[in-house]
Formats: C-alpha cells, sequence, structure tokens
C-alpha cells in the first residue's frame, strides 16, 4: 500500500472536525486525493451497524455488543474503503479508528484487555495508521462545547467519571505509541491548528 | 437458573417452524412457561443488528464482520431475554443459537476455528443449551422447500456447496455434543415430530 492513513482523535467536544478540516487542507496540498471516513460509519453497512450502537435502546447494551458492534463496522471501513484506497494511492483521512475502541470500551467501560484484544486481531490484521493526532481536552471542557451543539447521544451521556478514565487511557495510548502525537486541544482554536500543521509538517514532508 | 434452553437448529427449509409449534406444546404441557427466540434477534436491538446481518447490501459484507454481528445479536438476547428468563424459572425455547454460527460461518465460510473461538468466549461465557434438536436435511430438498416459501436472502442464497459444507458441520457437531439429538428431517412431517416428542421425553422427562 502505498496511501497513508492519519486518524484524528479525542473526546466529545475535543476539536475533530476543525482539525479534520486542516489536515484535509495539508494533504490536499501535498497534490493527494484525501479519502475522509468516519468511525463508527463510513460504508452503507457500517452506517447502520453505527444506527444500532448509538440507538437509545430500551434494553441493556451488553458492553461486549457495544465492543462487537465497533468492531464489526470498523472492518467494513477497512475492507470496503481504507484498504482499497490506500491500494490506490489515496490518503486516508479517518475522523476515529481504534485508539477510540481502546480509550472508550477499555478505558471508560474497563472492559478487560483480553477481549479487546482478541476483537482486535480478528479486526484489523495487524493494520495500523501511519498517523494519529490525538486532541487532548479536559472531559468537563469538552462535554461543555459538545452540549452547546445539541443533544447527546447514548454514549455521550455516559457520567464524568466515565470520561476522565476515558481521558486517562488515551493520554497513557499516545504517550505508548510511536506514532501518535498528543495536541493540547484546550488551547485557542489558532494554537491548536498551528500545533496540527507543525506536526503532519514534522511526521509526513 | 432453574429453566432450561431447548434449541431447534437446521438448514433453511429443514422444517423449524413447525417442530417450534411441537417442542412449544409440550414444554406448556409440562406447565411451564415458553419463552420463544429467534437468532439473530429476540430484542429490539438484536432485531436491528438482524437487518444488518440479513441486508442487500451493495459492498463486500467481511466474514469477520457477519460474525461479530451474530454474536453481537445473540449477546444481547442472552442478557436480556435468556437469562432473566432461566433465572425465573421459565423455559426459553431458541430458532437458532450458537450451533448456527458454527455451521454456517465455520462451516459453510469455512472461518478459521480460533477466529469463531474468540467470539464464543466473549458472548456465551460458557453458557449452553440443555438440549439441541438439529433436524437433518439434504441442502437440495430443504432448499427447494424454502424456495418455494418466497425469495432467498443474502446468505439464504450462497452457493450449494456453502450448504453442504455447512451441513457436514452440523452432523459433525451434533454427533460430538451429547446434549445434541439429531432428527432426520427427510421423514414424512408426522414422523418428524413423532421423533421430535420422543427426543423430548427421553432427555427431558
Amino acid at each position: 500500500m502505498s496511501g497513508k492513513f492519519i486518524v484524528i482523535e479525542g473526546l466529545e467536544g475535543a476539536g475533530k472536525s476543525s482539525v479534520i478540516e486542516v489536515v484535509r487542507n495539508f494533504i490536499q496540498a501535498l497534490g493527494q486525493t484525501c479519502v475522509c471516513t468516519r468511525e463508527p460509519g463510513g460504508t452503507p453497512m457500517a452506517e447502520a451497524i453505527r444506527e444500532c450502537v448509538k440507538g437509545d435502546w430500551q434494553e441493556t447494551v451488553a458492553e461486549e455488543t457495544e465492543l462487537m458492534l465497533m468492531y464489526a463496522a470498523r472492518r467494513q471501513l477497512l475492507v470496503n474503503v481504507i484498504h482499497p484506497a490506500m491500494s490506490k494511492g489515496e490518503w486516508v483521512l479517518g475522523d476515529r479508528h481504534d485508539m477510540s475502541s481502546l480509550a472508550y470500551q477499555g478505558g471508560g467501560r474497563q472492559i478487560p484487555e483480553d477481549k479487546l484484544m482478541a476483537l482486535r486481531t480478528l479486526c484489523l490484521q495487524g493494520f495500523e495508521p501511519d498517523l494519529t493526532l490525538y486532541l487532548d481536552v479536559d472531559p468537563e471542557e469538552g462535554l461543555k462545547r459538545a452540549r452547546g451543539r445539541g443533544e447527546l447521544d447514548r454514549i455521550e451521556r455516559s457520567g464524568m467519571d466515565f470520561f476522565q478514565r476515558t481521558r486517562d487511557k488515551y493520554l497513557q495510548l499516545a504517550q505508548a505509541s510511536s506514532t501518535t502525537v498528543t495536541i493540547n486541544a484546550m488551547q485557542p482554536m489558532a494554537k491548536v491548528h498551528e500545533d496540527v500543521v507543525a506536526a503532519l509538517k514534522a511526521r509526513l514532508a
């Protein structure tokens, strides 16, 4: 594969959408085709699975169910979008990828690592992003911003402890990954975007 | 748990629906409450997952995706229906359960056993039916009957080789399981029902 896979990660309200625009512009300025994806979702079937995950069900949603649906959607996206695009030399820009599952389900929901690893192996089969930008934000601040945008979904309505654990896991994963750059997303937006461009130049140019 | 979990398994056109009626009547004649389920499905969320699995998608459906969706739906059913009913002492009658995944995905699609086992562990956590009735039918005959009922879905349109491998795996699993009875479903319906009742009496009375 000659294309690259760049992923934007972070809590609700971290500013992923505006950073995605910055990264897309950067990639296009390099003369590369940029395929934008989101997770869970990104193919018709994966979007239907997203609806299942995000739905406001009047029944217990087992943690294993949530996890299997996330990885089912990810597999569809990999097979139908990410792999084909990269093999044509296109760049793929992902709004979330596997680090979200590790942070939200592993950190937030405290699902044991062995359960996650079984699904990761089945789904990813060794595949990894070339670069991940983790936008770090305090959960209180992030959720305040997200609330301003409208109603929160089922996952977003989890308690503050859940988001604190999710952020802690994000920070820990970012630290341990040589292909991840942590961006302080609590800075003014212009400074966040400046840091993003600096990271892209350092890692991709 | 004091209730029992009885599962009816078999290829399309094996006659599961009419056997389910026979088993339900048998359970009710014992004075037991009978909760009927189907897989994939059986809860609102699991039925939505079923729609994803059965959908006629204009994209490759990765075998890992299909598998993860099947087990995601099964987990919902276990947590929200089967476990709660059994813990109240009710009997649960399942139209398909885990043996279907082993036969269709493991046998039919030839997905390696280690992939299946990882998901089984995550989903079932050791849970097993008290009794499985496997209705054995030649795929040619079964699909002829199923076609007579209307259009076949995505999985049902797989080739005849697929169904031969699925049946072979069913027979092998039934042979290896001490809680499974194989019923010859190519006999006249009255004789099939007689064999079903005989199996229920022998195993449950």
